[in-house]
């Protein structure tokens, strides 16, 4: 280290911050470090106490629940690309608690990432603020912060909930179900708006509805209720891929064949029976973009916040041809 | 903070390491500056500045991809331990790849995670010896490390393996083919062995296997190729829910309809037609128990290495019963 310091012309400690990669030390010294150290000839020695100040630079992802596949989905996409940018990708889940969400901030910030995706729970950012101001960026997925001008990437739930509303009626469904998420989130809010406003541009009654969370038992009473009536429910649109399964588990254990469009593609929707239409989101493509504003803001791209919108895609399968 | 260093009789560097969460300060003198910024009513203020400086402990889980639902039931399980005992998981995902794991791990360590669980890739682990030697621990989770003595806890291969093949001997079956992964991964060669021995033991044929990657495509030639023949091959093992999916896939394809039976379960495994018997894994118990193993050594358990090996159980469903 003494030889590395001479030839860069800094000191020890300055040697010693380089390569331990941390903070403080100005682009233009570290390159004269870094140079010093190849001249030199020094090999890094993959030794695991050299790992242990290994400089891998890392970016951090917050998800709801990363065994849900839609996020871990969106989680492979953001790896892929970031290690295109040679960055390596850290992961957590805050369980929809915003107080998890704040300790895995911190904990990814105080272990040095260099910039974070949030699929955010549902309080407000505003306290992440000073951070962007600070210069890491943030991008939030699949829900916009709250409090704070950031850039996200979101799924166009309006024309993704209304596409299952019309291809539902234009299939003669007058009375439909809307089971739906904890409306607290604001994509469960969302779709649930949408589809208020789907059925009633189209004179279909809006008030078949119900938040959840939702068990199997719980759907399945819901069905027999909704059934049961002289007018009855003839078709069920859920709020995401979770529901869409959920409720496909309580059509089956009542032995009722309602019409079914889910909110969500997943990886076996064409496989069960009857395979399930659905509104596909493409949680890749969300992934990738999210990763795209991330390093577009690291590479020091300035300006006002951006949204980016994702269009859905209606994907008819054997549910939705049930009367 | 002057104040703080005074009332613990320490320096006001060594305060600083403390409120940091920096390493070499003995727990006594830690314990002693947290009782003094408690009697002195400190408050941590949760500004972004803060969360920067978080002290929050966490564990890191490597696996080898975040989107097979496998690996995310396993994180999801070691991160409901970890939270029990108020530490953070991150998670990262080495693609099967020796070099991504490395410096996943050199990530990892050199941001202060206590510990890690690791799902190995297919390379040695002897240069995370000093690591363990230093007292960072480590588990592996699927597959035993090599060249190192660490806990790990794995599942019952074998008696997976033999339970699926003796259920379609038992069915009459003689010509069983089995499709498994690359066999550079230990489970795959674990599984596709006891594929050989199950299937001598019972005086069938051991020669019909496949290993992939498999897609589709080849699967479905595959399945014509072995069913042309005088003597046909009437079922299929597969040797991971990845598997099953894409056999089940190809069976569809080629119309053909085998008996089948998968290693691993699936979430939609009783949904889809025909519903799909396996030979069930516990992601979640492994999951669990690695991470029970990692927080015992973090609490200054000693003792040799321990390997935990869970068993499997085999749910009967439709696909075994055809012929």
């Amino acid at each position: 280290m003494v030889d590395v310091a001479k030839r860069a012309a800094v000191s020890v400690k300055t040697v010693s911050r380089v390569v331990n990669g941390e903070e403080g030390v100005r682009p233009d010294t570290k390159a004269r470090v870094d140079e010093a150290i190849r001249q030199l000839g020094f090999r890094r020695n993959d030794s695991a106490s050299d790992l242990r100040r290994g400089r891998a630079e890392g970016i951090g992802l917050i998800v709801e629940n990363m065994s849900d596949p839609f996020y871990s989905v969106i989680g492979a996409a953001v790896e892929r690309v970031a290690r295109l940018q040679r960055h390596l990708l850290l992961m957590g889940s805050a369980e929809g608690s915003a107080e998890r969400e704040r300790d895995l901030t911190g904990a990814f910030l105080s272990r040095r990432v260099a910039g974070l995706i949030v699929v955010p729970a549902i309080e407000d950012h505003h306290w992440l603020a000073a951070e962007l101001a600070a210069g890491t960026p943030v991008v939030f997925v699949d829900r916009p912060a709250s409090g704070l001008s950031a850039d996200a990437v979101l799924t166009d739930n309006d024309a993704g909930v209304r596409s299952a509303v019309e291809h539902l009626a234009a299939r003669g469904h007058r009375n439909i179900g809307f089971l739906g998420d904890n409306p607290e989130f604001w994509t469960a809010g969302q779709r649930l708006a949408a589809f208020g406003s789907a059925t009633a541009a189209l004179g279909l009654r809006s008030d078949l509805t119900a938040m959840g969370p939702h068990e199997v038992e719980g759907i399945a009473a819901l069905v027999e209720t909704w059934t049961r009536d002289s007018d009855p429910v003839t078709a069920l649109v859920t709020g995401n891929n979770r529901l869409s399964v959920t409720a496909l588990r309580a059509l089956r254990r009542v032995g009722k064949r309602l019409a079914l469009v889910g909110f969500d593609d997943f990886e076996l929707a064409d496989m069960v029976e009857p395979a399930v239409t659905v509104v596909a989101q493409d949680p890749a493509a969300m992934g990738e973009q999210a990763a795209h504003l991330l390093f577009r803001r690291l590479a020091g791209e300035g300006g006002p916040a951006r949204t980016v919108v994702l269009p859905t895609r209606l994907v008819v399968r054997d549910s939705s041809h049930l009367v």
